[in-house]
């Protein structure tokens, strides 16, 4: 373990990248963290807009959107260019030592292109390995890095990754090295037991919960994966996840939910 | 001096970048050189490209384009995501780690915004000070940086800033600590006498002889910061400043200009 030093591995999504003043604000108090830190971020509905002001018609395949070699450079510039290198220039003003990262900056997050059977959707790569060691060295000399939600394959092939996977596989490679905690930030308190009150968040749910609250249609679509990550992590030796808004990360008495094995 | 090994700092432009296996040829062969090294990309044709593509108008003054707030977010999405993160995973692939920066990252480099008077060029800023810290720390470690031509003014605005001049004050700055050398790649075979024909390269060019040559109008203008940035670098401790094609890099017989104070 190094310097015993919490680390706070944190996602970033939804709401809080669509609308500047919250980014703003969210990284003026992510800035003064004083323990080892790391920043993973989506990208909103950005890339979505940028598309449409290029004409690249949005394709989806069961539901689910397909990254076309247009799409994917599209996701290149927003996330890797406008979002990420934006947050690290207010990162910098606020006295936060900031570095941003694709998953092919220090070979990082090595992926593998989803098999194109039963469903092609294009360039999006699933985690193989983590290599920590560049950010290790980063975090030694007390530099945050950012990252965006791209992998590469090793081939010279950039790849589309879902940004809370990348979290994940992050924070479980380096609890090798550190004690890891994981906080997937967005807009809602948390988990809710009711969507259509914002109050009513589920304070702590273990794998037999959250099994019941699959099976029963609590969870909405869009948390799912955010939930098989979260106990992913924890069975890889991340210590704690919660999962609510970015005020959690600041105040422990602030609301949230918090996952269990 | 760290290591006694000379460092090369190469920038690459025009038809380099424009063209993707011109690019990939090159990345394949830097790949391979064995001494320290960093890299400074400008971006091409694909700017511009991508404006069209969203019909951001280009905007002139006085024969040089402006850079409004559209056009940095191109700039930015095509210069530090789709060139930059592109150029990362190909060197992985080529086994050469390495990491892709703007000037915000760790705070390398910072630029004032130009003034407004005379002209208004929009975000562009001129560089007040190199931070190389980070870019040593990666050096050490066998970890090659590449920037675009983007920096910061340290009060969260991304600025525009010549990827020459980046290159050049990159370069003095690392001539605190390294031997640096400076190489301007392009799609010519150096300073040419005779625009019309390529293989008029002039060998050698020292003060005198430039003050000379751009007297008789032999530099056009898009030569006059890249010897201006030269002779600043070799003012500067840099021991040694070519211009010319890429093969340079590889083979010390290849044809190119030599600036000379």
């Amino acid at each position: 373990m190094i310097d015993n030093k919490i680390l706070k591995v944190v996602k970033i999504g939804g709401e809080i990248i669509n609308d500047s003043n919250t980014l703003i604000k969210f990284l003026e108090s992510f800035a003064k963290l004083t323990c080892p830190k790391l920043l993973v971020h989506g990208g909103g509905k950005l890339a979505s807009r940028l598309a449409q002001q290029m004409n690249v018609p949005v394709k989806m395949l069961k539901g689910r959107r397909v990254t076309d070699k247009d799409t994917l450079d599209i996701i290149t510039m927003v996330y890797a260019g406008k979002i990420n290198k934006n947050m690290i220039a207010i990162l910098q003003k606020n006295k936060c030592n900031a570095i941003g990262f694709s998953g092919a900056d220090g070979n990082t997050v090595l992926a593998k292109k989803r098999e194109e059977n039963p469903v092609d959707f294009g360039y999006v790569g699933d985690v193989v390995s983590v290599d920590t060691s560049s950010i290790e060295m980063l975090l030694l000399n007390n530099i945050t890095p950012v990252f965006c939600a791209i992998s590469h394959d090793g081939e010279g092939q950039l790849l589309n990754t879902n940004a809370d996977t990348i979290a994940s596989e992050l924070a479980i490679a380096l609890a090798e090295k550190y004690e890891v905690e994981l906080y997937y930030c967005f807009e809602k308190k948390g988990v809710l037991a009711n969507i259509e009150d914002e109050d009513s968040v589920i304070q702590n749910i273990d794998v037999k919960t959250y099994k019941s609250l699959k099976k029963n249609d609590v969870i909405s679509d869009g948390m799912l994966p955010k939930m098989e990550n979260s106990f992913h992590a924890l069975e890889h030796k991340v210590t704690k996840v919660c999962i609510g808004e970015i005020y959690m990360l600041f105040d422990e008495k602030v609301n949230r939910t918090t996952l269990n094995l």
